[in-house]
């Protein structure tokens, strides 16, 4: 019998990444493609099932060797019924049946999932969680994105929405945050506030790339920004530890190359703040899997049918 | 063959009730002792001992007939071990092998929990969360207690501590909390901090029975202070709805008697912070079993082998 692989792909609002895997979710093949290079929704799809076609053929493979296909998308899904409610950072997206789509266009079998959800499974399944039971994935970008592994299981709550840790508040009185409310996590650490925090700190404008190096090579400024991130973090993760009695949180994204400063921020913060049981237990880790974590959960989501 | 019959126990810290239930979980006969007449711990374990007797004796049934004796307790508890580490609020406890003891002293089958998780069983099973499947329970008193119905199973956490709703912070320099922290929604809505507030209010002792009571009939400075504490819970309840997307979530204990006032700030200020999606969905709901809940989820504990 012919070998069997998945193809999976993440879609960002930067980057459309596609990947042949393996049925050990190792990636064999892979592409990025500009996701901006796809001007109306259309072309986006057609561009999905172009690539697709592409790696079947470039790979001397026929679709009876294609297990299924799983996307990792940038918003909120309905992975049961294969919808995409809408996206964020990507118009013209409202309620699409994109699996049901995607099936008819390719022949093969789909399986879709919001991107934080599919990268939190790969953590727990090859990454940095693997062997815990109870976990939040967390990614720091522009946005917070977060998802729940459960009793070992990924849990997406009534409609699929769990895991929006970027949305605890911290602060009743707290700034603006994206998502229309405020005093949220993310509206304190989101890239942009970090930025607009070391802008301050160095009176000119800086990237959280130098903020990063400098901080490696410890200025004391550049510290100070990511040490007040880090007791943002870890006053929020103290609460969600105290709730759901976690035994890792895994931490991943842009932000979270800061490094140690940051991590030891957020951990002397957390051990602080949450309660003892709940604090001695709960492992803080590094992502492992970086920017392949949400092709290998693809993989994971399709192989396992969920 | 005899019918069966289970015991269930609910020690708090100024009452030990104790009930005889039949496999459907209802209560068939009740009586509630003063946990302060018990002085030791070894007078408190040998006073359920005799009650435990005297049920079986005056309902003349034998010890075939007990199922199970299931005990909800007030602090952390070893359940997979059937050990208690400590009773904030009763002291001489510490690592008590409370099972073992019980199981030995009466010849049958003990189960016991922490007294928040088998409420939430209980308001799960049989209370105002049948039918819900993502749930967390919660009870306002001195404390704030709390249990977690996740896939429609008791979530335990990794050493059967989750739940602690109390210990959600909500402010970054917020006041000091029993826990040993800061900013803790109990340092906000606990009995005593609202009493303290009402104090403020009317500048005289007032008690909370008499706070609701003027709430009811409409007194503007009663129904500010419910005000307050509700968007305070409607706050933490935000964060914990969008993290978790649940369906229900049940409020129960003394201070959940104000009505309401507290309920309609709470849903308020919740529908107001959360995301949409969750918020949408999300059900508040009153605690139905009321002061039974405890003897209600103990015995589901014992039938349900949990």
């Amino acid at each position: 019998m012919a070998k069997k692989f998945i193809i999976s792909i993440d879609l960002g609002g930067t980057n459309l990444k596609v990947a042949l895997l393996d049925l050990n979710c190792q990636i064999k093949d892979k592409e990025v493609l500009s996701t901006r290079s796809f001007l109306e929704k259309d072309d986006l799809i057609l561009g999905i099932v172009h690539s697709v076609n592409r790696f079947i053929k470039y790979n001397n493979l026929n679709k009876a060797q294609i297990l299924g296909v799983g996307l990792g998308l940038p918003g909120p899904i309905d992975a049961k019924n294969g919808i995409v409610h809408f996206f964020p950072n990507i118009p013209g997206w409202k309620e699409v049946k994109l699996r049901d789509i995607l099936r008819k266009n390719l022949g093969l079998s789909v399986f879709i999932d919001n991107d934080a959800k599919l990268m939190s499974l790969a953590e727990f399944k090859m990454g940095a969680a693997k062997g815990f039971n109870n976990i939040l994935c967390m990614t720091l970008g522009t946005g917070i994105g977060g998802g729940l592994i459960i009793n070992s299981r990924l849990y997406r709550g009534f409609n699929n929405a769990a895991g929006e840790i970027g949305h605890l508040p911290i602060n009743e009185n707290g700034p603006d945050c994206n998502c229309g409310s405020s005093g949220c996590l993310e509206a304190y650490v989101g890239n942009n506030r970090i930025i607009a925090e070391a802008k301050k700190a160095f009176k000119r404008d800086i990237s959280l790339e130098e903020l990063s190096r400098l901080a490696d090579k410890h200025n004391r400024i550049a510290m100070d920004v990511w040490n007040k991130a880090g007791r943002h973090l870890g006053f929020a993760l103290a609460g969600v530890v105290n709730l759901l009695n976690l035994d890792a949180i895994v931490i991943g994204g842009g932000v979270a190359k800061a490094g140690n400063v940051l991590f030891d921020s957020i951990i002397k913060t957390l051990k602080n703040q949450a309660m003892s049981v709940q604090a001695k237990r709960v492992k803080i880790l590094k992502a492992k899997l970086g920017n392949e974590a949400g092709l290998i959960g693809g993989a994971i989501m399709v192989k396992e049918g969920l």
